[in-house]
């Protein structure tokens, strides 16, 4: 078994290593230049793991891997421009940097890219690949007009919220894992079920993400706490909150929502005080251990040594207790 | 062999008969939006005859020339995002009855479909249709990048010109035909001498429709003459000019393409009289003829039949030989 370190090494400098077309510059230079913002690799990396847990030659799986990599920063590049992100991992987006013109089509370039090396399997998996691939891919576009259609709605039930989280980020980590497992030969039971891990601890993980905006440890987290909050971004603890919030509660949460000026400091507070008194990470925690339980269970069923699970059940872990 | 008129009708019900989800709407109505606009359905038809040609099953050939027609239409409703452009075949284009993001993903989106619909081949063909489809589609990005570069340069090349018009328009024509060809049962020769004569005949069309744009016969045309020349379009005949005046006039068209307020008539009876005077559009015809008998050369090695050759032979006829 390798290790996951050893794999985000690996993928990274295959990802240094992939080189486009010098002309036109303004195709390709985008596509280099999102790609070399970094990150961990994580996607990529665990294709790798999942041929390397049923026994697959991993260099095998490495231009597929490659493949997730493109195909998610392609996403990235199109959610920024509609998202109008000036920033990008603290380098300006694409859109900013050149323009939207270019930006929408390098992420169609991309796109074409990302078909390319996920193309580059043997004969005898190409169509399960492709249509796992191609599977992902609506599912992906899907959630992400879900997520856009929630900035314009105040009525999302915690069902719909769960819907597009799993389309726009789960069935990705699902479908890397599950074509990842292919590549290594598994059966297609056990792609189906490495699948099935995927999706829900990509569900719990993004809840878990939901839940340390609010409170988590600035300092542990990395990110502004209470940013979902300024932003009246409809993440499970709002959603949960509008729906459970009655009279004098209902009102207060409503007028934190609908008030154009404030002090960020005295909204984080304010809206926080709301979700502890209706109890809402409670809720999102029971919501998120629920989703890692089918994770383990899909888990528990995969035809492989206890200690091949166990190193699953480590990753899985290791992304989910994070430190509030 | 099928009449194309007759395959035309084909593919147009199966356009109509094909379904999307009917969620997330904002996905998938400007989708069926976009197809339902219309239009001679020319390549997909042209996919059905290339098929046809060789003997094969049309049936097995629907799904992807559905996917070349679906791969078109995203194209332009991407294109048509940057070209801000209003309006589609006499309708609101997708961005200005939604919004540019709608456009942007619902094309993401289409550009899925159009993947899914062309792995609708036999195994056995399966790699080598893909990887046309996969050349065809960068080709378009590619090209749509040039075409767009060229607004802000003032010394484009006749060369660079028709590598543009190569990959923007033409690469699409030729990857159809030899998609349908494969599909077919072509040999490997024959598709690519089907590509061959289609990528040469979409160059030579495109410098027809230069030509049209200045001297066709405007109710013959269908579209206002002299467009090209009210917005500075790039043409071969402007590029031409652009190379071959001297002096004043030289000084007379860049005056015309420098001006801001001007009388629209009497531009484009200005700026013909300048391609007059240095016989441009003898240039033009000599350009478009030498690739229409690139593609007469390609076309008369193709291991056919003589009265499929002269089937071909007449199509190309009839899409050279508009009226002036």
């Amino acid at each position: 078994m390798k290790q996951l370190t050893d794999l985000q090494v690996l993928i990274s400098k295959a990802v240094d290593a992939l080189k486009f077309p010098d002309s036109p510059a303004e195709l390709y230079e985008p596509i280099s230049y999102i790609l070399d913002l970094g990150g961990k690799r994580l996607r990529p990396s665990l294709l790798l793991m999942a041929c390397d847990l049923f026994g697959g030659d991993v260099d095998k799986a490495i231009e597929p891997a490659l493949a997730i990599e493109v195909f998610h920063n392609f996403t990235l590049m199109h959610d920024d421009i509609m998202d109008k992100a000036p920033l990008r991992r603290g380098k300006k987006t694409v859109h900013e940097k050149w323009n939207a013109n270019v930006a929408i089509l390098s992420g169609d370039a991309m796109m074409v890219e990302a078909n390319k090396l996920m193309m580059k399997v043997d004969d005898a998996i190409l169509r399960r690949v492709m249509d796992v691939f191609n599977e992902t891919a609506t599912g992906v576009c899907e959630g992400q007009q879900i997520d856009m259609s929630f900035e314009q709605r105040n009525n999302v039930l915690i069902d719909e919220y769960l819907d597009m989280i799993r389309l726009k980020t789960a069935v990705l980590l699902g479908g890397t894992l599950k074509i990842g497992a292919i590549i290594g030969g598994a059966s297609l039971n056990d792609a189906q079920l490495l699948y099935s891990f995927g999706v829900n601890l990509g569900i719990a993980f993004q809840l878990q993400d939901d839940i340390l905006d609010v409170y988590g440890d600035p300092e542990k987290f990395g990110k502004q706490v209470g940013g979902d909050i300024l932003s009246n971004k409809k993440t499970y603890l709002l959603i949960k909150a509008l729906e459970l919030a009655r009279d004098e509660q209902a009102d207060n949460l409503n007028s934190w929502l609908n008030l154009e000026q404030f002090d960020a400091a005295e909204k984080v507070l304010a809206v926080t005080a709301i979700y502890n008194q209706l109890d809402i990470r409670q809720y999102a925690e029971y919501a998120m251990q629920t989703y890692a339980e089918k994770a383990f269970d899909a888990l528990d069923q995969i035809n492989l040594s206890e200690d091949r699970r166990q190193y699953l059940r480590q990753f899985a872990d290791s992304l989910l207790v994070r430190e509030y």
